[in-house]
C-alpha cells in the first residue's frame, strides 16, 4: 500500500482536519467533533438536509455540503457507517426550525443509524424524515428496487433537494421532490481495479489484469459479471441498454447525464466514454439537457466509472440549473 | 494496459469529441479542426489568451478555456506538442483586435511551435507575445530558472491573466501581469506510480513498489531522487522547505496554495497533505489566502501530487477572486 498519509488510523480525521482548514469560510465541525460536519451558513426557517456515510468516496458525501445543496454530513470511517449519535449531533446543528431531511445511500448500517438519530431528534422536537438513493440498476433486478444500492446518481437528488429547500419549501415538499428525482435516476458502474482500505493495507477484492467487473459496487460489492476488458462503445451500449430498459423514456423526453470516475480514471477516458454515450442517446432520440463528467462518487483509487441518467421534467430542470457552491462542487449563476 | 477507449490512436480525438458534445454552449473547434479548441464567446477588443501543449494532463491545458480565463488552446497528442499551424488557427479564431498572449508551459517543442505561430500571426497583423510557466523548483537549480519546467502552478497564471484581460487591459499589461504571477509561484511534485501512453501500451518509466520519486515531472522526467515512501508530513516539509528556500517570504506576506493530484490520488490524500502543509505554513508565520485541492494538472493515471505556493499581493488577490467559468473549473461570484 502506497498512500499519502501519516498513519492509516488517522486517515479520516487528518483528511477532515485538512478540509476544515482549507474551507473554514464554508464548513466547520459541530463543537470540535471532526466527524460531525456542517455548513457555516444557516438559514432560519429552511428545511435542513443531512447526509452521511462511510469515508473513501469523496466528494461523496460531505463534498455536497454548502450553499444550495446540503446542510450537514455525518462522516464514518472508510466504508463504515457513522454513528447515530454523530447523525443526531449534525441534525441539531443544522435544524432551522423547519425539520431535517435525511438523504443518503441505501445501505443497511446507514439506515439503522439514521432511524435511531431521527428518534433522538424527535425527542428534541425536531421533525425528520428519510429518503434513500437506490440508483444502482446492477445491484438488484427490476421490481426489487428497494434493495438497490445508492451510488453516484444521488448527486442529482442532493442538487435538486438542496435547491428546493432554498426555495423555503416544507419538509414534506422537499421529501416528495427528493423521492421524485430518485425515482427518475439510474446508474450503472464498472470497475477495472480494486482499492485499498488504509487500515487493511491490501485490496479486499480483485479485478483480473485484463478484466472488467460490470456492475461492481463502490465498496467492491460483486457486480453482474466479470469479463475481458471492453471498449468504451461496448461499455456505453451495455450501460444504456440496461438503464433504458429499466427506465424507458417517452418520445421527446430529455436526460441529464453524469459520467462519474471511480478514482483513478483520467478525465480523458470519461469524455471518451461520454462521446459514445452521446452517440447512443442521439440514436435513441433522447436529448441531453446537460452532462457532468468528473469525480462525484469515488472509491478511493479504484479505476472505472459509472454512467447515470436522469429523466428530466420542468421542475427538475429548473432546480438543477440553480446555483450551488460547496468546497467540492460549484454551479455558477451566470 | 486497461483504459476506457475504443482505439489507442483515437484517444485524443475521441476525448475532444466528447468534450465538444458535452459543453457545446461553451467551447467549439475552429472550423471542424478538433485539435483547435476555443471558447464560443468572444469579446471584441479584449486581449486573447491562447495556451497549448500535449494531451494527457486534463484539466491542463484546454480545461481552462472559458469565461474569465483562456480563449483558446492548441491540443497535441499525448505528451506531444501541437503544431504551429494548429496554434496559428486558434490565434486567428480568438483574436479580438487587441493581440494574443501565448501562455504555456516551458517545454522546448511548445516554444518552437508557438514562436512559429506568432510569426504566421504577425503576417496577418495579429500581435502576439509569449509568457511561459516555469514553476517546477525540482527541475533546475536556483539561478537557472529559465530551464525549469512548467507544471501545475500555471493554473494561477491562467486565472490571473484571464481576469486581467477581462478588465480590458492591453497586451503589454496582461503580459507583465502573467510574468509577475509566474515569478511568484513555485511547485514541487512527487510521483508514486507511472502512467501509460495509450499508443505505447506500457509505462515508459517505473517507480518502485515501495518508493516515491521526489521532483518527477508530469511526463515522468526524472526528479531529484527516488527513496522509500515518505509520510505526508515528510513530503509537505520537504516540498515547503525547497519552495520557501527558493522563494523566501517576507514577514506578513500571504500565500495561495494549490494541492494538485497527478491522476489517481484520492481527494482524501490531497487533504491529508494539505493538513500538514497548513500546519507548517502556520509555524512559519505564513497566512493562507486560499487553497485549491483537486486535479489541476495531471499525468493521466499517475499517482502522486504536487504542492504549489503563490506569493500574494493585492493585485493578485483581486484577480484570483474574480469569477471564472469553464467546463472544468468554476470560481463563482457569490
Amino acid at each position: 500500500m502506497k498512500k499519502i498519509l501519516n498513519t492509516p488510523e488517522g486517515y479520516v480525521d487528518d483528511m477532515l482536519s485538512g478540509i476544515y482548514k482549507a474551507h473554514k469560510d464554508m464548513v466547520a465541525p459541530v463543537s470540535d467533533k471532526l466527524r460531525c460536519y456542517h455548513a457555516v451558513k444557516k438559514t432560519p426557517g429552511k428545511v435542513g438536509i443531512v447526509t452521511g456515510g462511510g469515508s473513501g468516496h469523496l466528494p461523496l458525501f460531505l463534498g455536497y455540503v454548502g450553499q444550495g445543496m446540503l446542510d450537514g454530513c455525518a462522516v464514518g470511517g472508510v466504508f463504515q457507517s457513522p454513528s447515530a449519535e454523530e447523525m443526531y449531533e449534525v441534525t441539531k446543528a443544522v435544524d432551522g426550525g423547519a425539520g431535517v431531511l435525511y438523504l443518503f445511500g441505501n445501505y443497511s448500517g446507514d439506515i439503522l443509524n439514521f432511524e435511531m438519530a431521527g428518534e433522538l431528534a424527535d425527542m428534541d422536537g425536531i421533525k425528520t424524515c428519510i429518503v434513500v438513493g437506490n440508483d444502482d440498476v446492477a445491484s438488484a433486478a427490476k421490481g426489487n428496487e428497494s434493495v438497490r444500492r445508492g451510488v453516484a446518481g444521488i448527486f442529482f437528488m442532493y442538487k435538486c433537494a438542496g435547491a428546493k429547500a432554498e426555495q423555503m419549501a416544507s419538509l414534506e415538499e422537499v421529501k416528495i421532490l427528493a423521492e421524485k428525482v430518485g425515482s427518475r435516476v439510474r446508474t450503472m458502474g464498472f470497475a477495472l481495479s480494486p482499492c485499498v482500505i488504509p487500515e487493511v493495507g491490501h485490496p479486499n477484492f480483485t479485478v483480473g489484469e485484463s478484466d472488467i467487473s460490470i456492475g461492481m459496487g463502490i465498496h467492491g460489492e460483486p457486480g453482474i459479471r466479470v469479463q475481458s476488458m471492453m471498449t468504451s462503445k461496448e461499455i456505453a451500449q451495455e450501460a444504456l441498454d440496461t438503464i433504458l430498459q429499466d427506465m424507458p423514456f417517452q418520445p421527446g423526453e430529455q436526460a441529464a447525464v453524469l459520467i462519474n470516475g471511480l478514482g483513478s480514471t483520467p478525465l480523458d477516458e470519461l469524455y471518451i466514454l461520454y462521446n459514445d454515450v452521446a452517440q447512443i442517446l442521439e440514436q435513441k432520440g433522447i436529448d441531453v439537457f446537460k452532462v457532468w463528467a468528473g469525480e462525484f462518487a469515488t472509491s478511493m483509487e479504484m479505476a472505472g466509472a459509472s454512467i447515470s441518467v436522469l429523466r428530466m421534467d420542468e421542475e427538475i430542470k429548473a432546480l438543477l440549473s440553480k446555483p450551488a457552491h460547496t468546497p467540492f462542487y460549484s454551479n455558477p449563476q451566470l
